[in-house]
């Protein structure tokens, strides 16, 4: 029975504390958050105590820690919990600073202790059936990736204006996807952003629509498409055409009721936003880590893939600003 | 070259007029018209002449006719113009009276020409696509089969008086569909009407909306629903479970166009109406008369066919009538 | 808190007791078992105690049953728990025997205690949504319904021998949905069922497809269709056809990927049985009830609905031996 | 009624031949081709005579000319017959020289006669509804637009070397359904490109794949993807994301049936290429052909329209080969 401290007492917290608990093999033992009471309140729904951070790191009888706090916080206490012999599960992205990141890398490597970060969109139904028809050779060989990521709504211009643009806070749960699906980091990275939805967010230095397109060291390309609205709900569509068909896993609808009038045949929306329809990939992606971390084996995301598409989110931003394509590797250093 | 003589020169007449004229191994002879002034039109379109309907039927040269007049004449007209030796396309129903109708198939069938009734929906690129898979066993076994055909609006009830009843002049298609599907003729026919669209039509002796369950002797169950109303327009759908699986022909859609707002994601309507439905079935209706004609093979309808189609129609009518399941047999004599 | 008693420990009860112990208001406190030993290891996974039947109905302390056991002893359990005061929630059906449901009716009546019934789909988020619909005017007045309902396979032919008949274990749950969207009881009721699926079946003296055509007094018709044997997975759906539109409920699909091929376009199979399908139903369902007894209202679903959803199977089974349309009222008496 | 010259009599001059003949206000005239014996067949089939280009160009009595010859005589023809005071409908593209093109488009506009470029696809039913739904207001301001097309094999290697590569010969129909539907030119074009399918199209200095972004003055962007082969057939999809929604044109499928079975659900593949996708967007270009010269109103495509995208196809080749976005003000001069 792994015995997990949950750092952060959050929305998203809370989603993870039931995937804790509902898992025959995990138990939340506490829970940390800046706010006291709101862990107390975790807390108590869950039955575990509430302690401070710097409690529960030292704590050895807590084996893993599952980081949900403000992103500002996550290398060091992907640090501090590595350091301390925990398992870590850190929410996306590892730092907004490409590298401060590359320096938890770095520091978390040298205790040998696994941290997979939270990528959840790999254990989505959808997403990882996908893949698993294309590394079944359903589809032949990969050849043009395509990926279509709108939010509902977009945040307030004080959290853009946080957030590290759109391509570190947004994109880069797709380019995770693209290395995902695609098994490697891409060669050249080219952006285009507009804030043709709310000049405001232009005006605070960020974009609200962009495309990229990535090529691979094998001609193979992909290319990601960003929107921060969608009214229509929350669209999360990957297509791959490969040499010997097409893959395509579409949205998720809030019901299968379809009603025909003389104004048309309607169906319902896609489910509103990420908890809707990402609920299922968080105990997903729990599951998988507790695996992990029992078997020993290697996670299935790692801090490796955390800092490489915080690279990638890098780069996209460079190549948006100055209008030209980036290498990678001008990046990675 | 086969040369045709058109009876009719009404709407469903000019659709024909069409097929024939576009098939290269068919041209249009002759047009009549109970109006004359409607036969002339259509044949200056079509470059041919105008002539009547005796005279079209006793002209040598003309091979074949087309019957697309009104219902009460269908039988007079195969008898005389199989009696003159030609081979017969005629639209269904073959006559509103059972009787009529088998006198006319043995009239017909004493000259030994070739008559073919008109039910185009076995043309249908659907409807022959969904037969093709079941023949070609990727379902196994048939088992139950559903037909839903609605209209989009009822006609008057000035029609509806000498329509025949719902069960054969709208269901007579549905009848011969299932017997197309089944490869037999039903056991038992149990029907149940209503007049629930429109109590003017109850008023009137018919029902306009109505189901009617058929069992077949090695146990298969056919079920097929009709209504004189679908104000999202023509609903035809075709759904065949079987011992491996289970086959469905959709409807046809306006457009491929979909629209996804805050309201909802809607799609385009079923076409319209039979016109726009129907309209490739017509073409392949002729070519495969022209073909049977040229080859002196089987034709894929026959007046047996419409018989049969009309006998079930007979039996459903009354199963209705009397709230009690009727035999086949029992109309068959 | 409601505390609650659960009767059964196989597989559905292992459903009921997750919906009570994450509901907030609700809080499992005993499990019983015909075989102690099954309830001593769900009461050890939940932290409740293994209790006798008998002990737990005794209780004064938990307020509601559920009853998760055998159909055979529904009734009794009902009437037992009622009498003690109880609030119950009891799996459908009622009883097998119509005379013994009756009478478990009157005597649950007289206690005043509620007792729902457990048809689940009614809380399916799709069926739920349909009718939200029809309720809303959106496809103005009902008109014609059609129920869809096949397993993904056949029993063994020794569980249909004790089941009661394909009308009774398994139409059952379509006749209460017909009931729950027409909003009203049928008049007649007319049946046709066959073996086509397995003659062991037959021989067994059931049927495994089956077509039931139901009226209503007001002129409106449903058809519901039954087949054991759909090799896609679980057919679930309904389809309303209205004054003003047509609505459907469509099956839920494993997962939202599409491959296109040079063989097809394929997507995902439905759910593969109740347990994937209807899920979320049971979580809905408990909330229900626990909202209607907290509250004093009136259940969602009541004893008398189990009763005449099995008068209707009844109804059916006569109709479908004697091959006549059965009046409902000959059977309720 | 317009009497109507074509000039070539491959393939697609078959399929004018067709549009031409049914219109009930042109005529076809006459017929040439390279090889006088496809002109005489062509001829026959239609009942008008063959001639030379020459002798079509020099009569008066010919009011228009549809030239579908091969690309390298497209600018000649249409200056010929534009001097010659003929209206003309020509086939896509101008020429596979930009400046070329821009001679033609100075000499054309010189006589004032109107000529037509014959992009088809704006034809299409399901495209122009997405237009009107967009023109309408149905999905608010137009921000990001996504054109998939994909076909499904790629042209012999031989054809590649003169084709004028992908840009020009495939996605020059992609770069005018983008103007179509943003309603000007963009600002700025990058493109990447692969031999992905084949090296062998890499080999004669052309691509396979390419992902092309394009970006407007006042911030929308547009992204296009081809690929010169998509086994499953012909891949023809439109996205366009607005402000207020997102409008889709999906794949036309051979037909509407599905088939459930252990194996999965499967529908028919989208139509094969681009005669049977588009044949009803040939008759529609031809009738707005003819009404526009009829009623002396403005081509809704023009000459300027097939420079623009010509032009948009050299910016696209530049910005492919030298990797950097190039602006369509330096192709355009």
């Amino acid at each position: 029975m792994l015995k997990v401290g949950l750092l952060g007492a959050g929305r998203i917290a809370g989603v993870h504390a039931t995937a804790i608990s509902s898992h025959p093999e995990s138990k939340l033992a506490a829970v940390s958050d800046y706010f006291p009471e709101n862990a107390e309140k975790l807390a108590a729904q869950y039955g575990c105590t509430a302690r401070t951070t710097e409690e529960i790191i030292a704590d050895p009888s807590i084996g893993a820690v599952l980081v949900a706090t403000s992103t500002d916080t996550h290398s060091e206490l992907i640090e501090a919990a590595t350091a301390a012999g925990k398992a870590v599960l850190c929410e996306k992205p590892v730092d907004l600073s490409f590298e401060r990141a590359q320096a938890c890398q770095e520091a978390a490597a040298a205790t040998g202790r696994p941290v997979m970060i939270g990528f959840n969109r790999r254990f989505d139904p959808n997403f990882s059936a996908l893949r698993k028809a294309l590394a079944g050779g359903e589809i032949g060989k990969a050849e043009l990736l395509s990926i279509t990521s709108f939010d509902p709504a977009p945040p307030p211009v004080s959290y853009i204006r946080v957030s590290g643009g759109l391509f570190r806070d947004m994109m880069i749960h797709d380019f995770d996807m693209a290395n995902f699906l695609m098994g490697e980091a891409p060669v050249t990275i080219s952006a285009v952003g507009t804030s043709v939805v709310d000049p405001e967010i232009g005006a605070a230095g960020d974009v609200d629509t962009a495309v990229v397109t990535l090529t691979y060291s094998d001609g193979r390309i992909a290319v990601i498409k960003n929107s921060r609205r969608a009214v229509y709900g929350y669209d999360q569509r990957v297509e791959l055409l490969g040499s010997e068909g097409l893959l395509q896993a579409q949205n998720m609808l809030e019901n299968t009721v379809v009603k025909s009038t003389s104004g048309g045949v309607r169906s319902a929306k896609p489910t509103y936003f990420f908890l809707e329809r990402y609920m299922p990939s968080y105990a997903a992606e729990w599951a998988a880590f507790v695996e992990a971390v029992a078997t020993g084996q290697t996670l299935p995301v790692t801090l490796d893939d955390g800092v490489l598409a915080l690279a990638m989110a890098e780069a996209a931003t460079r190549s948006a600003t100055d209008s030209v394509p980036v290498n990678l590797s001008e990046v990675m250093g």
